[in-house]
């Protein structure tokens, strides 16, 4: 399968939780987090978030470093969630006045990377839900959401725009959640140029398996515009090393990918509270590209066959010849 | 809020589980379950199970009990999970003869719920997904499964269908996993007839906030048809007694079917291992029964400008006043 | 039952996470948190958080502030979670320097404890654990982690050590994980001073029923020292306010709280990222006061009587006749 | 590593759930089910349970049947969960008469076992717990708990009993949920012969790395007695083939086995629903000799490096380059 390799830019950086708020290894400048990813083998692309890393002033500046170190812009991610004023949404917030915002940055957002050689933008409204009970319009708040994300996609019909699903975090609840549920605005919206985004740690939170959320956003119109790559325990998005937890999951995804004929990136999105950024985002290249050749060296029929008689035993028999020679 | 209770009439006999599959109590036959049900104070109507309570040749005998008790038939759920045949899925399978006889027995349960003065199936493809990875053409089967509920609504455009769906159990993954799923394949039948049954403890299963998900029906087409109640600690579908474990959530559910003008049958889907099916659908009945009334005693406006304002710790007050005086 | 209410300090402020690091609200200072403290009726003691609020050199100051608004120091919380130093652990770190200065550092806090008329320091290892497979010695440094405990328990034998315990975050996995856990621990010292700090939220992390988990430490030596209150979904440790998911687990919680002769302080452990932490605390506040009156009315003996039967459906139409009244 | 391999006898044949009573396969008798198990190469021993294989009159009958196929009898394990009379508990059930059966059983199964040659009874004791809320007296029943582990261990102090931990199912709330609560009761009873018997999915399930529970159970007192071995998607107990979703949590439990030098069997317990049940055992019994031949051929050293020194992307770059080479 083509692959191509991508980072967020923060993720070779440090991060910080709610307990080291000020990070857990020392600031990084922008300048030196594009030297960092510039060091790792194989990386074509880079992830900038709004806010973070792009503001009115610097595109030029960015646009420096893309050319420098020879990196193709792989998307802009808005900030809708890195604020107070996000705080209680964005799209989705019941203050028209920040709904505003949301669009109006979105479309910055938009501009700058269409400046910057880009052809997505990967939303993450991560703000955009509830933390208690008897706390939403859950009508309301949804219609709000869709139609800010119909203006946005109406900005520019020719720039693709990846709605982000995540099931919870920040808030306790998020209205974009699973993958089903980011269909259900593709389809509200009836836009071509919305699509989806697969962060493979929030299908695992999701209780998905990211394979067949590969698969349904296939089905449902060809959606899956963006991948983001890391791993977890399940039960949260612990954004870890990829493949360092689910082995068989991970190598299932990357099937589906080369079996839907994806094309798109495959970026990195990790936390490494406590390792070296880019150390950590290094070794997951090097995982990602570990499991697209192996996935290129299976033989098709063979898979294909399994997957058709849906032999468990033999299916895993096969998999562990694979994996435990 | 208007409200009728009914319940699935296998409720108030004996439950099985995979260490006592000769069940914790002890077999009821069909006669001494309806008399079972007369005995509920509350209770107007009565689901059916295909196979379990309805076969091809008792229909006659059916609709005695439901005339001789004044009940009234709310559903038929037709059996896509309780024979070895289906163990490999029904719409789904990978088997064409097993979704020809999926397709045939619902058709069959439609004919006797008509004859039953019924105007509803409920269906719940259990069977339906995957256990293991590398196990299923997701999109395939996916297709085959719409197929089936597109021919099965078809069948009687004037005959409701609705989807219940289910994250896991029996199989590791179902198709048919949350509201959003459920909608997806409602929009891509694009047929009136078909809608979604909220199972509450389904829905915790999924991460879904009940009042969240009857919203989620209300925005995409007004999609709820039924309703099933019970409870469980969100991890498993426990089918526990109605409001056990989740006062506020259960609350808030109510809340929302009113809010949404919801008009069809509220139902026991309880599974009682170690209690008295008749005590505990009893106690069931009369919880559903407590949050009606509580909900149609609560000041709307004052809920509503809770909901608008978004106040959490104003909300928690309120219903800590409520609840706790 | 006798209760006395308190608060942590830090949650009258503002909260961060990894999105908003720099905090959700205004930054509050020492003086201020304190001021606001005392607006909120029935709290008359006060937890502190070594570094973030207690310092070599700030204990006069915090006596004061204690003194002026009459308020008791409940407990310090030393730090051994919020500076980079702590990121691989603090007792179990696998340098020797950092285990000796968190050994140093608690020993500090129970000085300064002292000083400030206290009796307890919460330990809240939340760094001691681990997030990889194959990352760590899961004998050795269990081991360490229990000498450190061990020496600080020897320092002041007369003085008490709770050991707080939390499943997971910030490390995927912690050492001190679950109420038996504790309980392991405690009795590898074999020191009385040595006990369990229960946080309500963390034992619903941990699939505990929070008040079995107060039984299990009074049968293993009445070892409940402490009592951190909050709220959550189940998976994580949301910090909701008091009672605002679970109503009949809190419920159960406290009858047990009372039924096991619990006197020590019930304390506020919110983290109101969205709110105004004052009325958040406020409120958490208001439900403790409503959960002890509640249990206080309760007719003991119909209590014990229906948990001497277990039978569930009277249980359950007993708490429904008393919440939905 | 030394490794004996064994099969729970029942995993063999048919398996049924609360859908499927009857069961996914056609029933088979004692006698089959061995011959089944006989054409596993590298199976040497087999697990009977109490009822379901092990009664009052066939004990010579079993007898027969392990000399014919040449398998040792590895445990028996006693019936506490698979008939009505255990319903509501069997050693800490609120009835003293049942408490009473459940030693008596018990007792009965040890002399069985020491007549057909065993020396471990792995006792799974799932039906005490409770399912709601209010319904237990969690320190009286775990008292009577403990003193009937106390009986059973006494009866034969020789002779090895072993208790299986699981979080919860068929309660909702298992007494014996993990293996730090297991060990509180080892130590409760302080009897040598009181150990543990670890479910690698009960493990799971429990949000606890098995690896790590090897570790716990070396450490207060080398109480891992036995191994259950299966493999699940962690939220609930699946049962499913060895090693078919977590291949480095499997090595690593594999690992630490070896590292902490356990010499008990490796037992299959799967519930192959759908499969055919010699096929599944089959591959599970690939599959561990899989991970012990991978786990032989490690070098030991580098591992240890790893461990100590915790560098998460290093592990990870070993581990990636170990499986997908």
């Amino acid at each position: 399968m083509k692959a191509n390799y991508s980072v967020i830019l923060s993720n070779v950086g440090s991060s910080s939780d709610r307990y080291v708020p000020s990070g857990y290894g020392r600031p990084f400048s922008i300048a030196e987090l594009f030297e960092r990813v510039a060091k790792i083998e194989g990386v074509t692309g880079v992830e900038l978030v709004g806010t973070w890393h792009v503001t009115e002033n610097n595109v030029k500046e960015l646009k420096g470093y893309l050319d420098h170190y020879g990196l193709k812009l792989v998307s802009i991610i808005p900030d809708h969630f890195g604020q107070i004023k996000w705080k209680n949404g964005s799209f989705s917030a019941k203050d028209q006045a920040i709904r505003k915002q949301a669009v109006a940055h979105t479309k910055e957002m938009i501009d700058a990377a269409v400046e910057l050689g880009g052809n997505l933008v990967s939303l993450w409204p991560g703000q955009d839900g509830y933390d208690y009970l008897f706390q939403a319009d859950y009508i309301q708040e949804r219609d709000w959401f869709s139609e800010g994300i119909m203006e946005v996609a109406q900005y520019r019909p020719d720039f693709r725009v990846a709605l982000e699903y995540k099931v919870k975090e920040p808030r306790t609840h998020s209205y974009l959640s699973t993958a089903a549920n980011a269909l259900l605005i593709c389809q509200e919206t009836a836009m071509p140029n919305v699509g989806v985004t697969i962060d493979f740690g929030h299908a695992l939170n999701a209780y998905e398996t990211p394979a067949e959320s590969v698969a349904l956003l296939k089905k449902y119109g060809d959606k899956l515009f963006h991948v983001h790559m890391n791993d977890n325990y399940r039960h949260w998005d612990d954004d870890m090393i990829v493949g360092s937890v689910h082995t068989i999951e991970t190598l299932e995804f990357f099937y589906w990918l080369k079996r839907t004929e994806y094309t798109g990136w495959l970026s990195i999105d990790q936390y490494p509270y406590r390792e070296d950024g880019l150390e950590a985002v290094r070794e997951g290249v090097c995982a990602m590209q570990a499991f697209v050749r192996f996935v290129d060296e299976l033989p098709t029929q063979e898979i294909e066959d399994l997957i058709r008689s849906g032999n468990a035993p033999q299916a895993a028999a096969y998999l562990r010849q694979l994996l435990l020679k």
